[in-house]
C-alpha cells in the first residue's frame, strides 16, 4: 500500500464526490483516478479493494461532517434548554446544505450497504456510535428529554436532511409561513423535545 | 411505442428490481429485459426514453405502495385519536418492510432526482402530493394535530424507513425495551401527535 497521506486524503475525497455524483455502482478505482487526476492505476496502490475504499471514506465523512468543536464550543455556553436542542440541530442542517456533496455521499454509502454486507456491519457500527454519543452528550449536558428524545430526533433529522438533499421542493412552500429547512427544525424540534 | 399493457408493467417491475438492486446507474433498457426476461430490444420499443421508464417507475411504485383500501377501511372505524394515527403509521412501515424493493427504488429515485431535473421535477410533484394529501386526509378525519403534525410525521416515518431499511442495526438494541421498528412508531406519534 502506497502512503503519501495526503494523497491518499485527496483519493477519499475523489472518491465522495464521485459517489455523489454517479452514485454507488459509478465508484471506480479508475473514477477516482480521473476524479482526483492522477494516473491510472493509482487508486490500487492505496486501497486493498473496493471495500477498503469505502471504508475510508466512511471514515474521512465521519471526521468531515463531524461539528465545528469552536462552534459546539460557543453553542455549550447558552442554557441547557429546547432553544439549546434548536441551536445543535441548525448547525447540524447547515452542515447538510454545506457539505451537500458529503451528504449525499452518506446516502450512497446507505443504499451501498444493502448490497455488501462487509460494509454494512462496519458503516452500521459508525452510525450506531453516532447516535449513542449524540444520547451521552444530551444526558451529560443535562438536555431535556430521554434517550428515546434523541432517537426521535435522530430519525426526524434524518427525514429532513433526506428530503432536503433530495427533493427540496417537496416541503418548500407546504407550510405557509414555515422556512426549509429552518422552520422545520423548529417545528420538530418543538415537537419532540420536553420543555424541560 | 408498443402497448401491451401487461408486458409493460412487467417491464416497469423489471425496472424497479434492477433499480433496488443495482443503483440506479445499473438501471439501462439492457438490464431490464434481462431482468423480465425478454429479447434485447423490448424495454426500448416500450419506453420513449430512460426518463419515461423513470416517471414510470414512480407511478407504478405509487400505487404498488398506497395503502389497502380494505385495511385503511377498517382501521378507519376506530375513534380519531392518536391510537387511530399510530395504527397508520404501523400499516406504513409494514408496507416498507413487506416491499423493501419498492421502498429501496424510491430512495434510489430521490439520488437519482438530484442529478435530473425532468425526473426531479416529477418525483417532486408526486411526493408532494402525497404529503398534500395526508395533510388533508387527517384533517378531513379529526385526526389531533394540524398541517405542521402531518409534516414532522411525514419527516420522522421518512427516517424510520430510510434507517430500517438500509442500516437495521443502528437502532436495534439502542433503546432497551424499544422493537424495531413497531416500538419506534409508537415513540414517533407519542412525541409528534397531540393527545387530542
Amino acid at each position: 500500500m502506497a502512503g503519501n497521506p495526503e494523497r491518499r486524503a485527496a483519493l477519499v475525497d475523489a472518491g465522495i464526490e464521485v459517489l455523489a455524483r454517479e452514485g454507488a455502482r459509478g465508484l471506480t478505482f479508475r473514477a477516482v483516478d480521473a476524479e482526483a487526476g492522477v494516473p491510472v492505476g493509482t487508486a490500487s496502490n492505496y486501497f486493498a479493494s473496493r471495500d477498503d475504499l469505502l471504508r475510508q471514506i466512511d471514515g474521512r465523512l465521519h471526521r468531515r461532517l463531524a461539528p465545528d468543536p469552536e462552534v459546539l464550543g460557543d453553542l455549550m455556553t447558552a442554557p441547557r434548554d429546547r432553544s439549546l436542542v434548536a441551536a445543535l440541530m441548525h448547525d447540524l442542517m447547515s452542515r447538510a446544505t454545506g457539505d451537500r456533496t458529503g451528504y449525499l455521499a452518506l446516502l450512497e454509502l446507505r443504499l451501498e450497504a444493502t448490497r455488501r454486507p462487509e460494509l454494512r456491519a462496519s458503516y452500521t457500527e459508525s452510525v450506531r456510535g453516532d447516535l449513542e454519543f449524540g444520547m451521552r452528550f444530551h444526558r451529560e449536558a443535562g438536555l431535556p428529554g430521554g434517550d428515546e428524545t434523541v432517537a426521535v430526533l435522530y430519525l426526524a433529522m434524518l427525514g429532513l436532511w433526506v428530503d432536503h438533499l433530495t427533493l427540496p421542493g417537496v416541503l418548500d412552500g407546504a407550510l405557509p409561513g414555515v422556512s426549509v429547512p429552518e422552520g422545520l427544525v423548529e417545528l420538530i424540534v418543538g415537537a419532540v423535545v420536553p420543555e424541560g
